[in-house]
């Protein structure tokens, strides 16, 4: 199978690079870049010399001679909002598989993608897209979907302890409070002055809160599995190291909830699932530990002082937070080995 | 005025020994440390060569000769618990002013103490001794104690917001949540593998969950002000940053409480102290901009879709969460100007 | 005496304000910024909240109109080459003092600064300017200049330790190989990508190699003690630190010279220096015990193996390798104590 | 081939532990520690969960039991020296093929060896060792040895750039500068206050001048190939961060030789092998690009001014430093593909 990726600079484009060029069963034969056009891949990503990026070079692209390729089977979308829809617009059409990176195909609401994003510029294409979280979308969208979005980081880190709870009935609906701190990557490759080394080294600070876009999509998600309307306080911070995350959510057991029906849940929902480690309550996630792997660990404690269950969780932000995560999708999209050039 | 520090090694220690020696009103005379026993203190804590610590050498100490000794007023403990008892057993009684930097004293009610710290050493001083934060103990602690409490550095972190509010009604009594993210000279200077630079490094995680020493006094003086017994979560995590506290905390609007309540009951509690800096709401506090002084950041926004007032305090952890709000408990103590040898 | 800074934003100019506002001796009365004209400094260094900057605000100035201010007695140039040159180019025939911490007039051979820098803006001020490292300068610069030139920040970790040496004939004059590894700050406050913090953390990398710019001044100083033309290897490096330079400096020994008497030549010119520090041969310096003070510590071995010296140097690039030292060449200028306003 | 690793904590240790088990062609059958006999892995080592990891158990080990397996073809010695060379001296003549990652066997000569490590262990097995950089040492050694020692860290970085240019008269055989700043897990995963986070971090310093260990190596290696006895000056750093070695190397250019003979001579060396990249002179290596894989990047100019190249390398201390240039010399030795089960 041949795959490409519109937009492939950035630091989830950098590792989506990475991660196809070693892929043992498909091949990366386009990779797109306006700013980057007719580059060699190695030259833009240092970090790639030496490796399969050495043959590669970025070409230039606007949606319509992208679609016109016969040359990829599946194509990667890592670009701003926006400008994904445009593509993808271009793209499904033309009956290329998609996998997008982008928030575009994430929220099936349209009013509620809107009230985040602005206006959609495809959304004659959501019904033939939804987002994928492998592990807990039902697994029929392999044959329902044109587009796969895959999910943002922040929404990882947070869907994947409480999706399940929510569902089983472990956890209240309400009084859901989730804490994250992320990795200075998770900002992108933006030369602004906050993104600075010497602002954000040894530096901690909240940001967005109350109205981080996230939200919406963690929202509609944790809601679908609820079967209610979840609202939950989300607040990011911005860590001084340059990757992973770590989200610790606090809310309230359901009546006659233990750890073990907890565990029990999460052992229920996440079984074999190979890039799911949960660790024993009392051992927290180290985001350290999962840097680099498309894994996400995660554990849980009971207070019976507050009646709380605080869920820990670490991801990478860039790998299963993003292009790890897009890779897992399209490994079981075209019916490969779920790990396939992931670990 | 004289004063001294016994147990000066360590982060708060070292912090504590370069205000001590540029306060303009009072003269640093004794250092002691088992440890480091007759070394030059410049030899001990090189950053603090070609200042007034190339003057000063540490000295031996047990309880019963640090009480005699006269020429010291005020000695500061920067022990661990337990010890930090054990020397002020001596002094108290000799009539000298201490300030003590461990939790020995911090919580009044002995059966909580010995519950987080086991038995205690002195329980006899406890009437005589305070926990004291400077911008909301009533002030009458002046007069009426014998040793001051310095508070821990997740407390100040989170009582501070907290308080006043709890006070006026602004937020609700329960459902609190408390997410603080910590440098790591939070955990003392113990060679232990997991406070390893290449442990730390690019890593973030929760610990201490549910079950925080901490907790104990952080819940006295809230239900203190609150006039109600609060049982809150609190969250600790080890930040990969030398220094800093940021903590950000989730609670309930009271009814009727609104954003500009909220600021309204901070600027009576905070107005014209000169080490709290409320900021406008929606500008978060940023951990690096109060590293290095004794201030302490907070900020506030309401969301309307949950109810919920997020509070956001900085503080550097070795200086207002330490070191430094034990200088201003001097300084206060002792008549003189509150900012006296601080930034 | 009243004091300003023109140009104040930037690492150094942050160093610079919140030094001069806690001068003992001297009162900023004038910060000038073409981009924060007319805002409050507190709000653009947040680090210096709740001090005397809350009061202080930017005012827009050129040249001409702030010669013509007489509320200012010395200007300090926190300006870009060039930039500075056209303030000292009015500041100065108006009688006012001016330490400059650009390159402008470091350098007495106007050819050798353009080489470096391009046409000089102002060079009829060169033979009334100078520059001045307190500790080693002839003295007379106090009654003879009328412009200070504060010394860059490679060249003061550079000079200090080979100076006496030079001019003791304690080295070789050649061969002379000086690897720098310094912070990012020492950057500037520029937004590029190249010193974003997730690609600065866990990097470290050489630049500049065989033409920084600090070369011509380092040559220059150097060439004076030696008493004879100098041209040495320099070779900077970035490190994934804020603050901090560490210099190593490799050159022969002269002939009969021990580290005996290498010391001896320290010690006669660095004696009773209240901000150079000579640690004991075998201990070498640590940038992070001289960040944040005005101190530069060194330190050199002897290897009988290859007959070189070995010297080691650590000065924070913000204090003593740029706004400290301004401060330290201000004091002495006014007659003030070296030490006034600094640690 | 089954492979097995002595010793296999520490931080080299993971990262061979994870580079076998993703090897394609060797199958890790064997971890041995003392310290974490019985304990899985993937417990010891928590960045690898979710891997093979989680089958595999230390065992317990002496030099005699671990000789007797006859289920391990090649072994792996990830042991302080000393203890390796014990291991050896089992393995050796049971015919187990062995990789030693430790100094025991890297230096041919033995009392340059006791001058810095002390008393060997098993100097009998000298003549059947040899230090084998794969791109530089003479492939005969494949037949030829029983035992392979990789190199240092230091020495990689170091001996790559110098020894071609030394070979072809390129560059002076004296006044050799090599200044190395080295991330602190090069220093072990030992509990030491020295490499606490607190300490190292936002610090920089030198240490162990003029006597590093990995001088006799370095010394011995490329007065090799340079057919006459070397003595050059070695200064490590410290340097802020986990991994990554960076090296830059002052040295004059022989008579007659020109940036393009350097280049030339380079590239007749390293040619087609695929962990070497020449960048282009003006560009120089930056630790991160290289960090995680096992390439070298190297850079040269020259300096007309002082006739001196500078050339500068980056390398990851743990992978082409230790453990993955180990996994290198395996695959050669087997006769397995270079580059399997690396990037």
């Amino acid at each position: 199978m041949n795959v490409g990726i519109v937009g492939a600079s950035g630091y989830s484009g950098e590792v989506l690079v990475k991660l196809l060029l070693g892929h043992p069963q498909v091949k990366l034969t386009a990779v797109t870049s306006r700013q980057h056009a007719d580059k060699p891949v190695a030259q833009v990503i240092p970090a790639l010399r030496g490796t399969a990026a050495e043959q590669l070079r970025f070409t230039n692209s606007d949606p319509a001679s992208t679609a016109a390729r016969a040359d990829v089977d599946l194509w990667f979308l890592a670009l701003p909002h926006g400008a994904a829809a445009d593509f993808a617009q271009a793209l499904v059409p033309a009956g290329r598989k998609v996998v997008d990176l982008s928030a575009d195909f994430r929220i099936a609401d349209l009013a509620t993608y809107e009230k985040y994003y602005g206006t959609h510029h495809a959304p004659g294409l959501l019904p033939s897209a939804r987002f994928v979280l492998p592990e807990l979308t039902d697994p029929k969208w392999k044959s329902e979907i044109k587009l796969a979005a895959a999910p943002g980081c922040y929404p990882t880190s947070t869907i994947v302890p409480l999706a399940p709870l929510l569902k089983a009935g472990i956890v209240a609906k309400d009084h859901i409070v989730v804490n994250s701190f992320s990795g200075v990557s998770g900002a992108g490759k933006k030369a602004e002055e906050q993104y600075l080394y010497a602002e954000r080294a040894e530096s901690a600070k909240a940001y967005g809160l109350t109205k981080h876009r996230h939200l919406a999509e963690i929202e509609e998600q944790l809601s679908g599995f609820a079967g209610a309307k979840i609202v939950l306080q989300f607040n990011p911070h911005l860590a001084p190291m340059r990757r992973g995350i770590i989200t610790t959510t606090t809310v309230p057991a359901a009546p006659g909830a233990t750890i073990e029906s907890l565990y029990a849940a999460w052992r229920a929902a996440y079984a074999g699932k190979p890039f799911i480690s949960i660790l024993a309550s009392g051992e927290t996630p180290d985001s350290a530990y999962v840097t680099g792997t498309n894994r996400l660990d995660l554990s849980a404690v009971h207070d019976p002082r507050t009646g709380n269950f605080i869920l820990t969780s670490a991801v990478d932000n860039l790998v299963k937070g993003a292009s790890g995560q897009a890779v897992q999708i399209m490994n079981l999209w075209l019916g490969l080995p779920e790990t396939a050039g992931l670990v």
